[in-house]
């Protein structure tokens, strides 16, 4: 498909990397007598509404590292590891910053970088997408997050903020994600969107079935299988 | 030489890019007849007042690209190019996303991020620095600029920001340029400091003689040097 895109931003969390298989190793070689899957999805379950408490003005604005730091405090109490010291709790908080990436990610995204700019524009802060660009691989030509809006995601302001920082219409970028609550914003901004099939984003067994959403301009199985479609 | 210092942030025009050394480049290949250095000095002269413009609020925020643009309408009527037209003049204000890194900037940067995060800390907006460092390869692992502040280097808001991002000390932080006033203001705030001598920033007959500073942590001939002295 040939598109009028220029720029390309994805989304970061399920998208490119894999919170829960990432989470869920960490968590398991800490702690074997550990739930880490529920572990896992207990901490990813409170993000969106701790994002909310930020965008409805009940907190301040707030990076994720910090929200991901108070969920954790609640979660460590609920599955019986409150004696972690501050220590311990600050290393675990990093695990955002070390998570892996789907296998087809790195490939395809040096693939669409050789024809496109390739930006995150994650709700995840600069230092946390930074870090794990660096740990991972991913070869960005730069980093884009809510921290620079102050707002996050499906925010306007974060897709509309992105047009401004590089002075182009909506139609020349694409917003590349997994999940189609992100798409749908991106759409109403007029940009372009392409959906990444991730079933495996909440582990084997998902709160809900994965759907394929096809009403997108893109429907892809992988990173790869986008640079396929933009014939990169 | 063994650093505190996780994060080396470098200024742009003049420490990474030789921007008066690509400008003539450029200005000589399409107006053969002009006086590329002078031209090229003309422009670099304005940046300074335009910024303090800005930074005095006699002009709200404006990102570099537009204030590089408003200079250049002035000089054009002074070197008697007045009759470039709009599609001209976008396109040659562009040369600031494509100016040349010296030839040890990409060695070096890619010796450093070895061992450190590298960033940009560049008054240069955002789609500046990413479309240089896509042209001239400088494989930073994430773009910073004075754009994300709002507000121009040497205001401390920029050094502070960095720290706030990152969520590091002071001393965490090294600032790398090749120009005194920057690395004086980074000092003040605490900020590890490494100068670049740069004597062919201005080319061949500069305005006043480069002076080597050796008041800085480090002093250092080339970004390569930079890389040596900190044992990459």
């Amino acid at each position: 498909m040939s598109t009028q895109a220029r720029i390309l931003v994805f989304d970061t969390f399920g998208t490119v990397v894999d919170w829960h298989g990432s989470i869920v190793k960490e968590l398991e070689s800490l702690f074997p007598d550990l739930n880490a899957d529920a572990f896992a999805k207990a901490w990813r379950d409170q993000y969106h509404p701790m994002m909310q408490k930020v965008m409805s003005k009940e907190l301040p604005w707030t990076k994720i590292d910090d929200l991901n730091r108070l969920i954790l405090n609640d979660i460590l109490d609920e599955f019986d590891l409150s004696h972690l010291d501050e220590d311990q709790r600050r290393a675990l908080n990093f695990v955002w910053h070390r998570l892996k990436p789907w296998s087809d990610s790195v490939p395809g995204l040096q693939r669409l970088k050789t024809k496109f700019l390739i930006a995150p524009l994650s709700n995840g802060n600069m230092s946390l997408l930074t870090n794990m660009a660096k740990a991972a691989g991913l070869p960005w030509d730069c980093v884009l997050s809510a921290e620079i809006f102050k707002a996050y995601k499906p925010d306007p302001r974060t897709y509309l903020g992105v047009l401004e920082l590089f002075d182009v219409k909506p139609s020349q970028v694409m917003m590349v994600a997994a999940h189609a609550s992100d798409l749908k914003a991106a759409r109403s901004c007029g940009l372009q969107t392409a959906f990444i099939y991730r079933p495996l984003e909440w582990g084997m067994s998902p709160p809900q079935p994965a759907h394929l959403h096809t009403e997108f301009d893109l429907t892809c199985t992988s990173i790869e299988d986008l640079a396929s479609q933009l014939a990169c």
